[in-house]
């Protein structure tokens, strides 16, 4: 038994606008437009299935505009466990300006669960634990919703044994870090919020992510954009460089690398090896829009071109100037 | 017989969300969103029905996203002889920014019709014209569609005696205005661009409407935004100013004055009336976030309110500065 579960309480349809020049205030002429099912926990299943590996998904879809997510559920097998909520799914723009290279979001607060679509989610957990050995909890949390119920999750979760991982921000990832889950992957402005202090250089990321590692947590990955991913592990630290690629769109970038990680961990790969992989799904999602990979060779290929160095150390400290 | 038809080759899924200080190249917070079947003589249909007038639409329709479209006709017992299309039917965004009071719109280019598509729809046009007297001809015109498509339509309407209204832009209204179709609407920018002449004041704007009163052009009505709307006719020149209401969504403002100033005509009223029932309407859609009018009453309140005057004349020139 070793499958896949992902928690997406706050999906959304991702709405991807080409706009060359967009400027506010004006009428502006798009170029092309494109409807995706998002959502950080729905993305990661998405990587997964292009990857060969079968997941399961819950968390609160939306009725009215149920239909795109259970067609990227089918064509991707992907067991759908979502509570349906009355109403639409919100939907996120991208305003993408490929000639300015800028992008402009606009994010939505997405549908209110009841307390009785809260206790439903948790009964369609109780169920996937049957199945399931990895839970992924990400993404933001909807209006309503207490801000410490990923930590209650994960401690329900911890109680049947199950490993996890979180990724969110702000008052949840605060909450749900208490509770200890497997693996946390926090950017560095979200380790520098945890903590309350500031993270400047390699060295003092590193010494925050150990900070981390108290516990029941096993890994702590630092997503540093266009510098790579800090691993860090109670034996290793180490750093996987960014790979160049052509950007059509950084939506799901994390996501993917979450896949990634959890595609390497599934296979027994090493720190580095599961490292090489998470940078290379990474990569693979930016060339495309939409949460979607390229071929499983293309993303070998990508994996060997990764490369894993030790974090730099802390500077010697200068002379009085 | 005295049933109208509208015509809408480029239609749009309307989206609208609210963004208070949207601001571009960053991540925003919208506060809602909603979504509406627009286009241009959809709009007009729409609000013919909520003032209790049946109509018929026709058009091209992309099959992918018709349900939204399949709805309001059912909801407004608009007679659906829309063509439909192979993908989706283009989605407008108008981000309004109603702490700023700034508008951000991105248009898309639409689907394109092939030849045969073309083709059905004059075959529907033809089988309107049974138990249509008015055809509204209204929006832009999707890639691939000749400029002269609505000169042609005018021209086969007008070869069975049909009324014809003309409400586009650019070179669609050039060529169209050439078929001398027996009402148009531009607003001041698309008359100046008609005529090659700038109309810096109200006597220039009713000399240029009164140059375009040729052939079988019997009505030019000039939209001028907040300052409302100018009505020329041989006989007769008026201004209805608009009214004063809360803004909710310009979107659709304009098609509500044609589908005010045809209710007017097909119950006879007088030129006056029908500018005071055009200027009501769209005070009404102004209102309302979609293609929708309040009341009969309340519409017939606010035509009430509006005052009709006659233009300014020209200035007396004054000396040498």
């Amino acid at each position: 038994m070793n499958s896949i579960a992902t928690i997406t309480l706050n999906p959304a349809v991702d709405l991807t606008v080409r706009a060359d020049h967009f400027t506010s205030n004006r009428v502006n002429r798009g170029q092309t437009m494109q409807m995706d099912a998002g959502g950080k926990g729905i993305n990661v299943a998405s990587f997964l299935a292009d990857y060969g590996l079968q997941s399961a998904a819950t968390g609160f879809l939306g009725q009215a505009n149920i239909d795109i997510f259970e067609q990227l559920f089918a064509r991707k097998q992907i067991a759908d466990h979502f509570v349906r909520l009355p109403g639409a799914t919100r939907t996120s723009i991208k305003i993408v300006d490929e000639a300015n290279q800028q992008t402009t979001d606009i994010n939505m607060p997405g549908l209110q669960p009841t307390q009785e679509n809260i206790q439903q989610l948790v009964q369609r957990i109780e169920q996937m634990m049957e199945s399931c050995t990895w839970f992924i909890l990400a993404g933001n949390l909807p209006p309503g919703v207490p801000a410490d119920i990923y930590a209650r999750l994960i401690k329900q979760l911890k109680s049947h044994h199950k490993k996890t991982v979180l990724d969110t921000s702000q008052i949840a990832l605060q909450a749900g870090v208490a509770a200890e889950p497997t693996i946390i992957k926090p950017n560095i402005d979200e380790l520098e919020q945890l903590l309350g202090q500031k993270c400047p250089d390699e060295h003092s990321i590193e010494q925050a992510a150990r900070q981390l590692l108290q516990g029941d947590i096993q890994l702590v990955v630092i997503s540093m954009g266009a510098q790579g991913a800090m691993f860090v592990d109670r034996q290793t630290s180490l750093i996987a460089s960014a790979l160049k690629v052509a950007v059509k769109s950084t939506v799901g970038a994390g996501d993917a690398m979450v896949a990634g990680l959890i595609a390497g961990l599934t296979d027994g790969l090493s720190l580095a090896d599961c490292a090489r992989l998470a940078t290379a799904f990474s990569a693979g999602t930016i060339t495309q829009i939409g949460p979607h990979l390229p071929a499983r060779q293309v993303l070998q290929e990508y994996a060997q071109c990764v490369t894993i160095r030790a974090p730099q150390q802390a500077q010697p400290a200068t002379g009085k100037a």
